[in-house]
């Protein structure tokens, strides 16, 4: 097994030892976005998700340029992933429709003022085509997902979601599945395993909730690229604090090596 | 799932929120043991398990019985688990044959002065059923256990050794085994998992390993009631240190909790 890299700006994020930890902002306005930033950055995440669905401006285009160039100043470096997360997978109500997400989300890669955009498999093929290439022609990371906050699909569902996403483009694949039970835990992780072994792009995994959470710790041995946790606030059930994550991942880490 | 407790003299060994942790002492002498005892206890294992392969004086029944006498005196009130590891499943070469074993185990379960033994499932059904008798006289638990270091067996050979175990009167029935892939240590969970809801006994379970210590940090979401952890001295690859191990599954009980 080799996990695969998230690239930005053609460059591996992460040293590939571990995986990259994502924080969540999920910060309303402008003003609590950046205090967010500054709590979160000096506890040195290698990716920040900006979870625009809980914004209040997610309607104004300019505003979002504006907010997400503040947080890129703030951020010291660390890179930015703009995520509207659709009502249905998990996200906030919204106040514009499909049409204004993918102008906004075209506006943002126009204006380069992010370094990757997060939008769900689910969306309307023309829309998922039309962001792939104006991510693509301007240097930004696509990351193509898959939530269900239900139940965990069975393994063919899950086999068949890291293959539409590397289909269509994606330049990472992401799902994230709700256990009924430990066993769907498994269901996930081993078939993050085999799409580590078939899919040719970067994978991002998590099986949500209490029992998931063991996927945040070790979802990286089965070939997820990277793992969310809480720097502030929580955006998904069972995120572990960045400092605690952190500490288990170095003990798991040394023991799987030691082996 | 509901994880079956370990009983010695009829109390369950640990609260149940999360495993047991077990140290192995490895000491070949009554003097090297009592260091090892000293170093261990203040780290607050929950059992220790006496690995008697490694001991000097296996074969001097008296001996055997006067040192667990002085580790016990010792322990602080740790029970104590006496296992000979065969050096088919991972354990170390001894001087004296099967015979003498039983004579070995028996004489100390008569004596009273361990509170388990371990003895394997691949021995003679008669030695198995001997040690089952006079511990059952005793008030001692008895461990059946399985240890594979060379690989993983599927799903069907893992159940019915839990089931091999329930059958032939085991207390507690364990098994260990070696992955080949990452893979392998989901399937061990499975089947532990299974077993957590098909067999009427506690299990312990544990991948070994560098990748198998996976299992170690969250086998008991799985249905394994005890993880081995390193006091002074591993006594099998992938253990992990028990300071580490506890703080680790103290983070990871948390998020399982809370989600």
């Amino acid at each position: 097994m080799e996990t695969k890299l998230i690239t930005v700006n053609g460059k591996p994020l992460g040293g590939g030892a571990l995986p990259i930890i994502i924080t969540p902002l999920v910060g309303p306005t402008k003003a609590a976005l950046l205090d967010e930033v500054a709590a979160i950055v000096p506890k040195k995440p290698d990716l920040l998700e900006w979870r625009i669905d809980y914004f209040e401006g997610i309607g104004d285009a300019s505003l979002v340029i504006e907010t997400a160039l503040a947080v890129r100043s703030a951020s010291g470096g660390v890179p930015v992933l703009l995520t509207r997360r659709n009502a249905n997978e998990g996200g906030q109500p919204i106040p514009i429709a499909e049409p204004a997400v993918v102008a906004m989300y075209t506006a943002a890669c126009k204006a380069r003022c992010v370094e990757l955009i997060d939008y769900e498999l689910s969306n309307a093929p023309e829309d998922l085509q039309r962001l792939r290439a104006v991510s693509a022609e301007n240097g930004i990371t696509m990351i193509m997902s898959y939530h269900n906050f239900q139940l965990t699909p069975g393994p063919a569902v899950l086999d068949g979601k890291f293959l539409e996403a590397e289909r269509l483009g994606a330049d990472v694949a992401k799902v994230a599945v709700m256990p009924r039970d430990p066993q769907d835990v498994l269901t996930l992780l081993a078939a993050t395993y085999r799409a580590s072994q078939t899919i040719g792009v970067p994978l991002i995994t998590m099986s949500m909730g209490g029992v998931g959470s063991l996927s945040r710790v070790m979802g990286w041995v089965y070939g997820s690229a990277a793992t969310f946790a809480v720097g502030k606030s929580s955006s998904a059930p069972g995120q572990i604090a960045i400092e605690d994550l952190r500490a288990v991942l170095a003990t798991v880490r040394r023991a799987v090596a030691g082996g």
